[in-house]
């Protein structure tokens, strides 16, 4: 035993953590003995806090507090447009953008039969069931740019098209800050393939 | 705001860490959400206990959860043998080698003037009360190759002196593995300086 045992255990917890190896846990649990104690008790409670006191909202499954969460409540947004999206933190990346005012729909997962997740392992049920009520005028297609948020983008778009609501998928193009000598085939046959008139 | 509150203040909590800035602090908390809550309950009290339950053994200075520390109680251990250093990772940097056996006295720092830190502001004065009772017989000066730690090293070294106690400093010299194309001047003229016959 080279650490005594409370070092010992926040060491293991840090290295419990994405990206963390032994010796930067090591680094962290020493810094964390030189904080003032108020501030790691305020660490402590923020985890318990993080982990108990948020879920999911039940009409568009972002991660909250209060249900139905803030975006699903705010009566300014414009209630039209729902944005698909895989994850909670693309709401995030959405809102930071703060030029999107419609709502979400947060599917947690994107169809991949190699992991073997189905159409009904995400919440795919759940936004049909929201497009019942007619209020839905397009639906946003924004799931990842990758061979499994294609098939989910894909699968939901042949779903939904006999239902008349209009549906779109966000463009590929290249980066803007971008180097087009650096871009793949892919994404720059995307980006022609998409040229719009200026 | 885009996080709900009890998620920023978890970012908040991870950016205090170093080395971590928002994007990461974003990651780590998003990960929390999704591990057991048991094992957050367990991070949260390893904060907690190694904040609380750590102190510094009243001998040699190094932190533990008991006083005096398990190296100072060890009775297998040589207790001729003082190494000084300058962290308690130092110790435990030691303690890894395996090969030492004696004891440690962590200064708790360096005499550094640039920062206004001087020798009373480390704990000198607690190692030359250690040398009283005439059982040691070897001091080894640990400090950081570094101006500080040479300066520390030279300043016990005078002190101690006139006690006739055996003053031993660590050799500087090349890494193992390294490369001698790669060392700097420094490193490679104490190398030059401190060689061997074999």
């Amino acid at each position: 035993m080279h650490y005594p045992e409370p070092i010992s255990k926040l060491i293991d917890s840090f290295m419990k953590l994405p990206g963390i190896g032994p010796k930067t846990a090591a680094r962290l649990a020493f810094f964390v003995l030189n904080m003032k104690e108020d501030t790691v008790l305020d660490f402590a409670k923020a985890l318990v806090n993080a982990k108990r006191n948020l879920s999911y909202c039940t009409v568009c499954g972002h991660i909250t507090d209060k249900d139905p969460c803030y975006i699903c409540e705010d009566q300014h947004r414009n209630r039209s447009t729902i944005c698909v999206v895989q994850e909670t933190k693309d709401v995030i990346a959405m809102e930071k953008m703060k030029e999107y005012s419609g709502q979400y729909h947060v599917l947690h997962g994107a169809i991949s039969p190699m992991d073997g997740i189905g159409p009904e392992d995400i919440k795919i049920a759940e936004l049909i069931k929201r497009l019942q009520d007619n209020e839905v005028q397009e639906v946003i297609l924004a799931t990842n740019p990758n061979i499994e948020g294609e098939a989910t983008a894909m699968y939901i778009s042949r779903l939904l098209k006999p239902s008349g609501i209009k549906l779109t998928r966000i463009a590929h193009g290249l980066p803007v800050g971008g180097d087009l000598e650096y871009a793949d085939e892919v994404t720059l046959s995307k980006a022609l393939e998409g040229r719009r008139e200026i």
